[in-house]
């Protein structure tokens, strides 16, 4: 991960990476807001998501720079990134061509599981 | 981390843990979709947040369980929770109170950061 970033030593100071070098990125529709999947970028791949105009991760199964849609076409044109209070993670607001999950589904949270609410701690409004 | 958890094995079995053991948990808000900020969670968080009504986290920093809004009255409702493809990240749906972030701000993710496009990678419709 000791990859020569061009990225802005003034952001990358602000940045607090995980052992591995990395940030979390949420990646957000810009249209609809739907949240579409979680992903990692090093610094360089933030560098490239910020000057690029495509949302680049690093890959952690592939140990490589991933440039999303370079193989599926469905590409992240990138509008804004934000980083969290604390440096640890990103808001990446993307135009996503297609559908955002490898699985073909518009976004990676498909899998919904079971909650039960006590009614003791249901907001007041709701009880 | 070896906590004992009441965590249906059915959902652990499909949670693909970091080497702490955790899952990151991105939130977001039920009525405004607004993402509100990124949190961590292991078995037995996911299991809280499941059936307490209330989302709880991992403070990695305190290392300690953290229903969100124990100290400041900003809880956390839980309306859904939704798993990703890969296992290692989930999407959590709340009724937030107050502020989401500790500085006081709505969510975590006000600190933008500059973007430039080229204009050779803007999507068709916007050149």
């Amino acid at each position: 991960m000791a990859v020569k970033t061009d990225l802005d030593p003034a952001i990358a100071a602000r940045l607090k990476r995980n052992p591995d070098g990395l940030v979390a990125a949420i990646v957000r529709a810009h249209d609809s807001g739907d949240v579409l999947m979680l992903a990692w970028m090093d610094d360089e791949a933030l560098h490239r998501t910020l000057t690029s105009g495509r949302a680049t991760y690093w890959s952690r199964s592939r140990q490589e720079y991933w440039v999303k849609g370079a193989t599926s076409g469905h590409f992240q044109y990138v509008k804004s990134v934000a980083l969290d209070c604390d440096g640890d993670a990103l808001l990446v607001t993307v135009e996503q061509v297609g559908a955002a999950c490898h699985t073909g589904a518009p976004n990676c949270f498909f899998d919904e599981l079971p909650v039960s609410t006590p009614a003791a701690f249901k907001p007041a409004e709701e009880l």
